[in-house]
Order: structure tokens, then sequence, then C-alpha cells
């Protein structure tokens, strides 16, 4: 996959990059936003497992490859400025290196809702 | 809300800026992804409506004042790392504005999936 329409399509920002958040295919959990290069997006595509672009370790990044915690895709959007991806995903255990199932699980503000 | 524990805790970008994915409560869709800089933050903290900072314009931005498509938010979650917001919110009408429910509603990539 060399020339991807769909990679060729998006919008990367000035370090190469494009955010993508990872949502559980089917509690809709948003298990974590991560980051991504045109090479990510490529071996995401052609693998179906999620692989970003580690922005600490300057390098290609395939989720579970250590901890088995991986990602097998189900669906690959972007978004209507073709600057964010949202990858739906079945993740195997833990998606966050704290051993939480989310990142967002650590600090929550529940507001007043009114009825 | 000069000084907010959550807002001091968060980690902004080199532009002042933290993404936000924004979630439907009900049906767990991912709307929409903005940006938020720490005004935006403690505004959608006090008023409960989604409110972001524009890239494009350089300034403030209430989801739904001109469209009328408003966020009323749920609850504000940051990630791991601090440096991502997620967001949920009971979005009025459309979260797009090209009209389309959510932002990622455009192009869909599906793969295939063992069973």
């Amino acid at each position: 996959m060399e020339n991807s329409p769909f990679v060729d399509s998006l919008i990367f920002d000035d370090q190469g990059l494009i955010p993508v958040v990872v949502q559980q295919v089917d509690s809709g959990e948003v298990l974590m936003v991560a980051w991504m290069n045109s090479e990510a997006v490529i071996q995401t595509l052609e693998t179906g497992q999620g692989t970003y672009w580690s922005r600490s370790r300057n390098e290609i990044w395939v989720k579970g490859a250590t901890s088995g915690n991986t990602q097998s895709v189900i669906s690959l959007a972007k978004d209507c400025d073709a600057d964010t991806l949202l990858l739906t995903v079945d993740q195997l255990g833990s998606a966050c290196h704290s051993g939480d199932r989310t990142c967002f699980d650590a600090e929550v503000i529940q507001f007043e809702v009114s009825p």
C-alpha cells in the first residue's frame, strides 16, 4: 500500500502526525488518544492492528507488542477536516499502560445534569 | 474559578492547547475532536457548555452559539498523561458543521473482522 488515496487525503501536522481517537467497538468506550504518522496509518491498514507513532520514543509502536494488550481494528474513519482519525477496535485487556481499562479512568469531573 | 487544580494539572502543548474528544453521553458516538486553551477549559467548567479554542479564527468558540447545536456537558475527564481531555455531552442536533451528526461520518474504512 505504497500509495493510498486514504492516507494521501489526510492532513498531518507540522511534525507529520495526526491524532487518533481509539474507541472500543461494542461498549463505545473511548480507550485512548494516540498519534500516527503516515507509516503508522499504512501499517494499521495493512495489518489490522492498532499501530502508532511514539512521540516519547520516536518510533513506530504496535499497541500490545510488549504487553499483549493488542487492538484488532474494526474500522478507521477520518473527520470532516481530515486532520483527526477515529479507530474502532476490539481491545484485548487494558488500553492504558497504568493497567486501567481506558486512559480516561483516572480523574473525571461530573456535572450537575438538569433533567 | 481563577485557580482550578484540574486546569493546573493539565499539560497544554507549545501553542497552549489541549485536544478534546467529544462524546455523546447515551449513544457513545464520538462526535468531534476540538481544542481548548486553559480559558476554554475554565469556561466549559463554569458554564457547562462545550467551549473551545478556534485555531482558524484564533478565538474562544462556544459550540452552537451561531448554529444552535449546543453541547450540555455531562462530564470532563483527563487522560493518564493529562494531555488529552474527554468531554461527555448531550449534543443538540448535529455536531459537525457539515450537517452530519458526527464529524467522522464522511469516510470510513471497514476491516474484515474474523469471527
